[in-house]
């Protein structure tokens, strides 16, 4: 299979300098992997996330994604003394570069046609948050502890466009308080919320949602892309014009072979092999 | 009282052949009756609750709607061999013609002025998790089981609206899963996302819907269609064009009958007798 | 430090009739003060609110604000005698301006820099259920009986926002429920939807509420009002360009002081004393 656009590096290699990359038949996880430090970011692993993001969206091998981190943390953030430190030496031009670059990494997880699932424990901090949050589903562990905590530092809540996201995915009133005060949410208050899909132990988290995204990534996945990009185009549509979009969509997706597949496996009393075309 | 538009037959006059419909009073009840395959849709029901529910549009004496299925099931959606078979065989002339008809369904059901309370205990699959999610309110049961089936035969999860709708009740991340894997969502956690608004014993399920569209029915009909229209056209609106026009609409109610009749039967002591003008 | 606008009032100089004001520090509690009535509002409290919410966008030593009800009660709403019979004797024109103010009230409370957080005992009816569903957080306690009861003196669910605002709050299809039926939603369920961010004992909700207030107020406030227009503005925009907006806003608050004071506090080991500049 070719690539719709061949100057972009192919997934599988794809060798990142800044968090651990493994694929699994079609399903890749990221890891952060820094765990003595919590699995902080710096401005290297925000680039090379963006990057490897962007290129998901011309990899038809990888089905999947799963991002977790190392040690039983999720995310610490953008460090203080390898992120905050320099910006505070930047100029207008300096910090629009970075802010945009980190916004870019969420429009890139919004974008690739991959569903991406969070594997969440412990600390998932600032824009480990964010990255949680950009992801398509969550699963946490009770002793996840997820804090939006911009404005400990200093900085509004609306980073990455967690004002625009989070209140979609818990509610408005909850994520002001979230943006507003930078609290901390326990896994069981957050699967409670909707944060989290689902809770599981610490020592299952991983095959947990290696698990779900193989589920994913065993079904109709160019199907799976168009949902990923309805979900986000629909966003602000008005209803109507959101049904006709759909309308347009799924009338296209009748012509795809993995319908076919559904049926005629249906009609034999099988389960269907699909093929994501 | 007149029709507006008296080229549409009077929902009275309305003689389905693909489903049942009883008028009692305010209050229309609408029963998927196959009950042997539990109640699935075929080209024929779909238009024909396509025009039942643009009828509404029309017809000033009814003033809510329940919706449910006969025989312990809700629908279990679009036939596989009535349904997706035929499909197989359309070009894509004739797939928009499909997609766009069952779209026009849920266009429907958000445009008529009457307030739809779904009643729902056990399968409510495919595009009848969608009636149930187009619908105003919903009644469930511990034994229902809501899937958001379509990746499961080869689609994506934007069905008539879906990606759109089902989102603004259950939260994005809860929406995205039920959508991206087609898993059944049962009673309880139904309840608990906000699909459902409560959940009653089965035998007391049909009951239960038809007294709270009989409590909307007696409420100020006019005033009620009003916040149907309003929750319809303020779905993407700015905040504060959407308080400017609740300011226009809230106005305009203020010279009706009904408002005056509220303040007359208070100050008297006594209940509101509302006729919907 | 001056004014950007010099006409508007000062809020420490503001000396409502209507309502109590006490300003204790940075955070400022509004008190609905009717006991007797349970604190309903009439043309000349919806006027005086709305002035306030208004200075408060120019009053840059108040960085926080509190919502109440005096005696157990929140607000019983716009009264009956005082406000439904006035408006039965309106014309067009009049009944427009009445609506258009009390959006009006919702738009400043919206448009203020500051968090407003409602603390609600008791009775939380009509336009009392609005104020605290357009506060930005919301305490409530077991006893709290929030309806909006709109539909019960023969008016629609769109007054004053809540057709786009409580939809966001608590879903769609719960919205759809409290605004067709008028019914009161209790504390604990209230909690669970997300209408309140967390209950407490009556005797400490003002407490509590104030310390919350007190938190987000000696957080960076100038942050915090970023935070807050950016939740508004982004309400009904795509994603992506939430991000790119957000990229722009946070770039703007890197360069503050008080991202600067964050630094230096964490690298010496101490609290950060935010300014909001």
């Amino acid at each position: 299979m070719t690539h719709a656009n061949a100057t972009i590096l192919p997934v599988r290699e794809f060798a990142p300098r800044h968090f651990k990359l493994e694929v699994d038949g079609k399903v890749a996880t990221v890891t952060l992997d820094r765990p003595d430090r919590k699995n902080p970011l710096t401005f290297e692993s925000y680039a090379e996330l963006r990057d490897f993001f962007r290129a998901l969206q011309h990899e038809p091998e990888v089905k999947a994604v799963v991002i977790t981190g190392a040690g039983g943390n999720f995310c610490s953030g953008g460090d203080v003394f390898e992120i905050i430190g320099p910006l505070l030496d930047r100029d207008m031009v300096g910090l629009m570069e970075f802010t945009q670059m980190t916004g870019d990494l969420v429009k890139a997880m919004r974008a690739c046609p991959q569903p991406v699932v969070a594997a969440v424990d412990g600390v998932c901090a600032g824009a480990g948050a964010i990255l949680a949050m950009a992801s398509d589903m969550r699963l946490g562990t009770a002793g996840a502890k997820v804090a939006f905590l911009f404005t400990r530092v200093g900085l509004a809540g609306c980073d990455m466009g967690a004002c625009a996201i989070l209140p979609r995915i818990v509610g408005q009133g909850r994520a002001s308080e979230l943006l507003f005060t930078g609290r901390s949410l326990g896994g069981e208050e957050g699967e409670r919320w909707g944060f989290f899909n689902r809770l599981v132990e610490p020592a299952e988290l991983l095959d947990a949602a290696r698990e779900l995204a193989q589920r994913m990534a065993d079904g109709p996945s160019f199907a799976n892309g168009i949902t990923k990009k309805m979900l986000h185009m629909e966003w602000s549509m008005g209803v109507d014009e959101a049904i006709d979009a759909e309308a347009l969509a799924q009338g296209m997706l009748m012509q795809t072979r993995d319908f076919g597949r559904a049926f005629h496996a249906f009609a034999a009393r099988q389960k269907p092999e699909f093929e994501g075309n």
